[in-house]
């Protein structure tokens, strides 16, 4: 999807793609494939790649070590990004799915009703939809969370330093866990079946 | 350029397209074309766009206001990029043409000898190259040019904030002056002829 759009990867890159699905195991509908490409301690860069529907769950980026925290800008690049923020709530947020029930997700009808919104786990509801080109700033300490429109989304984001382990997430069973895999999807194949791995 | 490498610009940032001549009038040779994305107090990225043989000039970002000065990391997106810092010299440079007189600079040979190198305005010679996909951090305070191959180059600049007016150039003659406008070829073409702007 990112060499479609005209993005180049090393092989390094490519090898080291994260995919985080927050613990979930509902990467589909919660998740988010993400290309870091420099995160020293002032400065990270990363292109972030995701699903038709795919959500990145509510969180904030708290203070630590005398910084204010996170300081982001998320640039979309490709697709339909609907992101938000403290403020003015939505009337009918563009996620609400038009036609499925709330946390339904089918292949032909993805849901865009994020799983356990109903739950709390979704609490801001100001909305700002990026289109290609278009960007937004994400202030310290500010609760948001994203969605991808229907054909998906490439997001680019400026920041200052991840520390993805400080991030505090409005849903309690989220972990930040990232899974570093080249090959993610024959991976998930793979697990279901241990013995794979010992004909290689 | 920006286009057809599947670089979508909002028609503000069209317009906003920092042309950087360094002050020496001979942008072919020496400058770049900037699309500014965000630079706030802690995080700076940008779009720069080169065109063949164009170098950006030697310069270095000093520390103020108590942090250690600008980080940066180019990437390069398209074509190909000379970038020089500070190290044990390349015994011959790829930026040095192979057909050209140095300094010579025509449209069938571009010469890709940075204008005014003999004069001592270029002191690092360390190479990398960069290819697409590529990229390298160039930390603060530290010497470093940089050229567009034979077909150009996009280069993506991730770094904290840009403040372009303290930047310390090699060359005393350079100033780092700005111009901003939505059409500059025409503009420079009207500068020639001052009087057309009053019959508008």
């Amino acid at each position: 999807m990112l060499e479609e759009a005209g993005f180049v990867l090393t092989d390094l890159e490519r090898d080291g793609i994260e995919v985080a699905d927050f613990g979930l195991s509902e990467l589909e509908q919660t998740g988010l494939e993400v290309v870091v490409y420099v995160n020293t301690e002032r400065v990270c860069a990363k292109e972030i790649v995701m699903f038709p529907g795919q959500t990145c769950p509510e969180h904030r980026h708290p203070p630590f070590d005398g910084t204010p925290g996170k300081e982001e800008t998320f640039r979309c690049r490709t697709g339909l990004v609907y992101l938000y923020l403290d403020g003015p709530a939505a009337e009918q947020p563009s996620c609400w799915p038009a036609k499925a029930d709330r946390g339904a997700y089918t292949a032909e009808q993805p849901s865009c009703w994020p799983a356990k919104a109903d739950r709390g786990a979704y609490t801001v509801w100001h909305e700002v939809v990026l289109r290609p080109g278009e960007q937004r700033l994400v202030p310290p300490n500010t609760l948001h969370w994203f969605q991808a429109g229907p054909e998906g989304a490439i997001v680019s984001e400026f920041s200052t330093q991840s520390r993805d382990d400080l991030d505090v997430f409005t849903d309690p069973d989220i972990a930040r866990t990232t899974v570093v895999t080249s090959n993610w999807v024959s991976a998930e194949g793979e697990s279901e079946d241990p013995g794979a791995a010992a004909h290689r």
